[in-house]
Order: C-alpha cells, then sequence, then structure tokens
C-alpha cells in the first residue's frame, strides 16, 4: 500500500519546487528531523574588483554545470542524497531534465550506501513523487539503449512514493522516503 | 596511541589546502572509498545578461557568508561533513577562522549522527590534524565564556588526530578519522 490517501487543497501556489523543498527542510531543521541544504549553484569567477572600503564586487561569471545533486545532508545517521525537478508534462517526466554527471553521481553515493532519490512535481496536476534511484537508473538505462527518452506518469504511480503537499511543511517528502525504506526492507 | 611515525618528506609545494583535499577525495572516489566534494561558494546575483547565442554572463554577483561547512558526503554509510582551515601560526589556530553558523551547523549534524569535523593546516611547519568536533565545541564554548581566542598547538597534538602528508593522496584524512572512530568506540 504506497498510495497515501489524497488531498489536493494545498497547491503550491506559484512556488517553485525548490522553494517548497527549502521550506521543508527549514522545517525538518527546526523540529530537529533532519539536517539538509541545497547546494549552491556552482559559478566560475572571472573577473572580481574590489573597491575600497565595500565588498567585492563579481563583475564576470558563469553558471557552471553542477556535477552532483542539489540538497544533501543527514537524517538520523543516514546520508540523504537527492535531485528534485518540475515538470509542466502531465503525462511523463523528460530524462533530459537530468544529466549524465548526475546519475553516475547517485550510482556512486549509493554504493557508499547513501540514500539517494528524485523527487518530481508534476506542477500542473500537483503531484509529487520520490522517485528511488533504482527505477531511476533502469528507465535511464533503457533510453541509453534506445529506449523511450521519459518515464511515464505510470511508472511514477507503480514505482514512485508519492508525497501529499500539505501547509507547512509544503512537502513532506522523509515520509515518502520512509516508505520507500520499509518497502525495500520487506523486500530483503 | 594516536601520534603517527611522521615523515615530512612530502610538502605540500604551495598548494593551498583546499587543492590537497580536493585531490584526495579525487583519489578516494577513484579507490570506491568515499564519495565527498566540496560545495560551491554560496554567491548572490545580482545582474545577469543573456547575449544571443551565448552563454549567460553573471555581470554583477557578491560572494555570501557560508552557513554550512566546505565540504560533505558520504564515506561507507556514514555522513562526513567537515571545515577546513589552514594558518600561518605557528604556536595556535585562531577560531576567528570559524564562523558561529559553522559550529551551529557542526553541532546539528552531530545531533543527526553525522561525523563532523575541522581539518587544519598549519602551513609554516606542514602539519596538519583532524580536530573532532567535541574538543572544538569545547574550545568555542570557552571563548564566548571570555576564554582564550585561539587553540594552543598542544591542544592540537593532544586532542587532534594527525595526518601525516603523501604523494597521492597529499593528505588521507579519513585516516585520521578511522583513528578518531576507533579511540570514541573504545571509550564507551
Ligand atoms: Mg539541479
Ligand atoms: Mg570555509
Amino acid at each position: 500500500e504506497k498510495r497515501p490517501k489524497k488531498d489536493y487543497s494545498f497547491s503550491n501556489r506559484g512556488k517553485t519546487l525548490e522553494d517548497e523543498i527549502n521550506e521543508t527542510n527549514d522545517y525538518y531543521m527546526q523540529q530537529g528531523t533532519a539536517v539538509i541544504h541545497k547546494k549552491p549553484v556552482p559559478i566560475q569567477v572571472v573577473k572580481v574588483e574590489y573597491p575600497s572600503r565595500s565588498a567585492a564586487v563579481i563583475k564576470e561569471a558563469y553558471y557552471r554545470t553542477a556535477s552532483t545533486t542539489d540538497f544533501n545532508g543527514v537524517w538520523q545517521g543516514l546520508h540523504v542524497d537527492f535531485e528534485a525537478k518540475e515538470t509542466k508534462n502531465k503525462t511523463s517526466f523528460p530524462l533530459k531534465n537530468i544529466h549524465a554527471h548526475q546519475i553516475d553521481h547517485m550510482r556512486l553515493v549509493t554504493q557508499q550506501k547513501g540514500l539517494t532519490f528524485l523527487i518530481v512535481r508534476f506542477s500542473l496536476i500537483n503531484r509529487y513523487f520520490v522517485l528511488p534511484y533504482s527505477p531511476l537508473q533502469d528507465a535511464w538505462d533503457e533510453m541509453c539503449k534506445g529506449g523511450r527518452k521519459s518515464i511515464p506518469f505510470e511508472f511514477f504511480e507503480q514505482n514512485a512514493f508519492e508525497i501529499v503537499p500539505g501547509a507547512y511543511p509544503p512537502i513532506d517528502y522523509l515520509r515518502g522516503v520512509t516508505k520507500m525504506l520499509s518497502e525495500e526492507s520487506a523486500k530483503q
């Protein structure tokens, strides 16, 4: 029974998924549940000026591609590491939203016994899922072998753990991760 | 017996401590030992230009103070989270190198059963130490109560785990952390 009761009365009210996760992480920190942060965006600084008596000003810089995932931290002894993506697509999640080096990173984290997953928001229908690394890797490998370039919505319903949005925290994703862990341990 | 045999034949050859840790982390990744990364420097972007047919250029941005530590990752199921600092001082480590919010972060990580510590390089004498969170917190609390604003070198010799620099990896700090863990478990 991995499908929670649904209550979609809380809409995301125009917030980005990143905002919702940051607010949820603040809540987890206040409650003493977990310490999880968004990593800063990697930026290549080319030119800096140092005006006297004031802060250094970066005058030329470029965004770099992230080589890892967006969020990580620690949750009651577990290393947690995940990527979060939203899509306006209603029927599938396009895999072009994920980079090969992020999949590589997730594989390495899994080998080190870290907990890694993908959070996907289907923004137009306001539904959220925690997709474990293993089915994500399967879908990725399929694509690399010439298979489909997106993950169907039904695949999420079958292989992912739905997060029901709320007021505060906006998306209690660790509840989905808890279900994922108990299902994994039941399988063993 | 926490003092290793010393061999100071490997100097840092002008590399920064951050470079040495990054190289060590690359080595750990290649060996399958751990997946640990430097977090990007947090930058507040104010103005961006989008020239046609080329990458976005950041034209105005500022460095922000980091609210966490510099490095984190996962090592065989353990969440690892640390700050690294070098000093040219030979007799003590000035605590002004650490920010209050970094100590707060380390306390929270410890509460979540993450492994957190400080790596210090005394650059002029080429000696490196892994200082566990607990004695660091003690020294910090002392300072806050009006005590000394630096940690004496002898305190490192007594309470930290020395890392002997090498060719590759340049500083095998997980060896120091392993000693720290075995000493902690021996105490219990
Ligand atoms: Mg991302
Ligand atoms: Mg720092």
